[in-house]
C-alpha cells in the first residue's frame, strides 16, 4: 500500500514539489499522505467537512429551513468555500505538476467544488447553477481510493471489466425492445392516451420493464394492455428466469452430493457398483474411481 | 442446546437465583427453560398470550372494529397489561440480577411491552404512543433464539457477517447515487413539478432506484424523464446483470462438464487426448491426468 | 413410468373397477391412463374443451361481449358443463372407490367444476360465485403430472421441500418486519394521509416493501418519507445483496481457477511450489497435492 | 469465422451470383461481406444510416420537432428510403436466389424497411402504419450475426434453448395464477372497484406480481387487499426465495473449505480424525480420504 506522493499515476498526479523535510514536502504529507497520524487526522476532518458542508447545501434546498435560515445558511457556505479554496490552493502549491495535477479527475472536482459560489457572487441569476456543489460528494471517493487496494473489490473491479462487453449487448437489446416495443405501444395506444410521442412511449417502456410502474402514463385499450402486460412479463422474467435455473442447478448438484447418483457406477477392477456420490475409490476394492461415469 | 439457566450470556443475563430445587428455581426453569414440558407449555401459552395481545392493537386501530367495541378492547388491554405485568415480575424476582435483566435487550423488551398502558393511564393524551404496544411482537423472539443453534442459520448470521463490509459499501454508494442523482433532478425539474427540495428529491430518486415508483411525484421535462430513466435501468440492472452473469458462469460449468471440453488435453504417459470432461485417469493408459490443463 | 390404474395413490385414488377387459376396464383406461391412443386423443380432448369452456368464463365477465351475446354465451356453457358431467359420471363409475376418488383433490376439483352452474340455476342471485367455474384450469394439472416424472422437477420440488424450513422463517421475518414497520407509519403518519388504521398500514407496507408502489397511500411527512425510504432500501436491497454476494463469491472462484491461487502451496514431497490452480500432482515429482492448503 | 458469400444458410440464403471477379461478385463482397475493408466500411455507414433513419421517425413523431420542421421531416425520410431501395435492389442482383432470399427473415425486413413510405404515398389515411419503419432497427442484427460466433454468446444461447422447457411450464404456471388470483379479485372486488372484467383483472394481475404496481386500479376493500397482499408476496418472493436459497448453499460451501467439517470424519486406517475440509489425505498416517463420508 503505497503512500499517494510515490505515485506517479496518471489518473492522479500528485508527485511532491520541493524536496523532502521541506515544508512542501511536510504539507504534502499531511495533504496528500495517509501513512502519518497528521495524514489521517486530515483525511478525517476534510471528510467531515465535506459531509457538512454538503449538509448546508441539502437544508438550504428546503424552503421551511432555507427561507428561515438564509443568512445563516451564506455565512456557513462562505465559510466552507474559503477553506476548500486554501486547500486548494495548498494542494496546487505542493504538487510537481500543478497543471496536470488541475486537470486531472480529482483536480476538476475540488474546482467544481469552489466555483459554483464564486460564479454565483459575480454572475447574477446563477444561483440555479450553484447545486453543482453537490459534487463535493465525489470528493469522498479520495478514502475510497483505499477500496482499490483491498482484494474483494479489485476482483470484483475485474469481474466487472471482463464482463463489460455482454453488459454492452445487454444494455443493447434491452434499449432495442424498449424502442420498438414503445413505437408499437405509440402506434396502439396514441397521443390521446398519453403517449405522445415516440421519446415519451420509450419512457414508458423503460418505467415498466424496470418494473418502476409511476403510473403517470398507463395503456387504456385493450391491445395495448396487452402488449404492455407481455413487457412486464418479460422485465420481470429477466429477473426471475435466471435465478431459477442457477437454483436449479445448484440444487441438482447439492442433490447429487448427498443421494448417490453414482449408484450405477461400476468399478474398473471389480466391478461392483453402489458408489456412494463423490467416492473416489472403490468400496470393495479400493481402486481408483473415475469423477465421472468414464468407464474402462 | 443448553438450557438458559446455565448461561452466563451478557446478552440474556439470566443466570438463576435461590437455590436449585427452591421454589425460584423452578419458577424459574418454566418461565425461562426450554428442556422441562411445564417450559415448553409456557413458551406456547406465552407466544399465544402476545400473538392474540397484537391482534387487539391491531384491531383497535380500525375505526369501524375499535369504535364500536371501545369497552371489550380496553378491558382485553388491561387483561393481557397484568398479565405481563405479572410475568415481569416473575422474571426479575428468580433472576440473580435482576437489575443486570431489566436492562438487557429482552429486559427493556419485557418493559415496554407493559409500559405504554400505565403511561397512557397516567398521562392524559398520550394514547398516540400506544402503540409501542406493537413491540411485543419482538418478544416472540425468544422462541426464536432456537434458531441460533441450527447450522444453516449460524452460517447465515456468518456470512452476513463476514460480508458487512461490502454491504456497507454498496449501500453508501447507493446513497450517494440517490443524493447526486438526486440533486441532478432537483436542479433539472424544480419545485414547480414536485421535486420541492434536495431530500424530496432523494426520497423520489430513493422510489425510482429501488423501482417501487409511487408516482406521487414524477418528472415533466425531457431532460428529467431520460435522467430518470437512467436511473431505472440502473436499480434494476443493479439485479439483473449479476444475475446475468452467474446464470452464464453456471451454464459454462455445466457445458464444460458435459460436452467434454478437456478432448485437447494430451495425456503425459502415452500422448492420447480425446478425455471426457472432469476424467481424472487416461482412458488408454491409466495414468493420472491433471484437473486443469498441467503438462508434463 | 406406471400408468395411473396401478398407482394405489392416496392422493389419487384411481384404481380400476370391475375386470380387465370389461368396459369398465376400457373406460377406465381411456380416462385416466395415458399408455393407449385413445387415452393420449382423450386427455388432448379434455384440455382443450377445459380451455374453452374457461374462455367462455372469461369472454362472458367483458361487458361489451357477455351483454351481446348473453344467450350464446349460456347455451356454450350448459354444453360444457353437460359434457363435463358426464365424464365427471364416467370416472365415479369406472373406480373402484367411488368415494375416496370423489373426496380426493382432483375429485373435489372436478366436482367444483359442474356445480356452479348447477348452483345457479336451483338457488337465484347466486350468480355471483359462478365464476367458481375458474377453477376448472386446476384440472389441466392431471397432465401435468407427467412432470412428476421429470427428474428436474422431481429435484425441483425436493429442493422447495427441503427448503420449506428456511422459507417460512424468512416469510415471518418479512411479516414481522411488516407489522412492526407498518405500525409505525400509521402511528407517524396518521388516518389524516391514507394511513387509517394499522392493517391498511400493513397493506401499505407490503406494497412497498415489494416494490409494487401503487401509489394509492403514500407518506406526507418527512420523518414518515424517511421510513419509507429504508423499507424500500430494504425491499430492494433482500434482492440485490445476496445476488451481489454470489456473483462476488463465484467470479472470486473462477479468478482462483483462472490466476493459479496455489502458486504458494509447498508440495510436502518435493517443497516446490509454483503450481496450477487445481493442480493436483506435483508437477516436479509427480505426488498427490491435497485439494486445499493442508501441509505436512 | 466464414465470410457470408460461402454460408449456404436456409436462414441467410446469400450465395452470391455470377462468377467470382465479376461485378456482381464484387458488390456481394461489399453488400454481405465482412472480410474486406469495403465491406466492413460499407456495413459501418449502413448502420449509421439506419441509426440516423430511425432518429428521424423518432424525431418525428414528437409533436413540437415534427409540427415545425415537418417539411425536412419528410425529405431526410424519402432520401433514406431511396438509399434502403437501391440497397434492397443490389442485394437482390447480387444473390443467386433472390426469391429465396426476399422471403428470408432478414429480406422480409429489409423490405418492411422501405414499404411503409411507399404505401403511405398510395394510400392515403395510412399514416398511421408508417411507424412499422422503426423495424429498420433489427436490420442492425446482421452486425450482431458476429456475435454468433463468440463462445459465450453460443453457450448462453444453448443454455436458453436447453431450460425452454422450463421456461415455458414456469411461464405456463404464472399465468395460471395470473388467472385464477385475477378472477377471484374480480369476484370479491367487482366491477364497481374498477375489476370491470376478468380480463381486466388479470391485466391488473400481471401488473401486481411483476411488481410494476401502476396504481390505475387498485383494492378497496378489506378481503380484495388480503388477497393483492399475497399476490404480492407472491411475485416479489419468486425473485427472493431463490435468490437466498443459493446464497445460504453457496457461503455453506465457502465455510466448508474454510471451517473443516470434515473434522468428524475418521480415517479408515488409523482412525483418527479432525481432518480439514477438503483434505484427501489423512494426515496422521497418509492414506487417501474418501471425498465425502464413505467409510469402510
Amino acid at each position: 500500500m503505497k503512500s499517494h506522493p510515490r505515485q506517479r499515476d496518471a489518473f492522479y498526479p500528485v508527485e511532491c514539489a520541493g524536496s523532502p523535510g521541506g515544508w512542501r514536502a511536510r504539507v504534502h504529507e499531511i495533504i496528500f499522505g495517509i501513512d502519518t497520524p497528521a495524514g489521517r487526522a486530515f483525511d478525517i476532518g476534510l471528510v467531515i467537512a465535506i459531509l457538512l458542508s454538503i449538509l448546508v447545501v441539502v437544508l438550504d434546498s428546503v424552503p421551511a429551513i432555507g427561507g428561515r435560515h438564509a443568512e445563516a445558511m451564506l455565512v456557513l457556505e462562505w465559510l466552507f468555500t474559503l477553506l476548500f479554496t486554501v486547500e486548494y490552493a495548498a494542494r496546487l502549491a505542493t504538487v510537481r505538476h500543478p497543471l496536470r495535477y488541475a486537470v486531472s479527475f480529482y483536480g476538476l472536482i475540488d474546482l467544481l467544488s469552489v466555483l459554483p459560489t464564486y460564479v454565483s457572487l459575480l454572475v447574477p441569476g446563477s444561483e440555479a447553477l450553484i447545486d453543482i456543489r453537490i459534487l463535493r460528494l465525489l470528493r469522498v471517493f479520495r478514502i475510497f481510493k483505499l477500496t482499490l487496494y483491498i482484494e474483494e473489490y479489485t476482483k470484483l473491479a475485474e469481474a466487472l471489466a471482463a464482463s463489460r462487453r455482454k453488459i454492452m449487448v445487454f444494455i443493447s437489446v434491452v434499449l432495442m425492445a424498449v424502442l420498438i416495443l414503445g413505437t408499437v405501444m405509440y402506434v396502439v395506444e396514441g397521443p390521446a392516451h398519453g403517449y405522445t410521442s415516440i421519446p415519451t412511449a420509450m419512457y414508458w417502456a423503460i418505467v415498466t420493464m424496470t418494473t418502476v410502474g409511476y403510473g403517470d402514463i398507463t395503456p387504456h385499450t385493450a391491445l395495448g394492455k396487452a402488449v404492455a402486460s407481455f413487457m412486464m412479463l418479460l422485465g420481470w422474467g429477466i429477473l426471475a428466469v435466471p435465478t431459477g435455473i442457477v437454483t436449479a442447478e445448484m440444487t441438482a448438484r447439492r442433490n447429487d452430493r448427498r443421494h448417490g447418483t453414482r449408484s450405477l457406477l461400476a468399478c474398473e477392477h471389480c466391478g461392483s457398483s453402489g458408489h456412494e456420490s463423490g467416492a473416489r475409490f472403490c468400496k470393495d476394492c479400493g481402486a481408483s474411481l473415475p469423477e465421472t461415469g468414464v468407464q474402462r
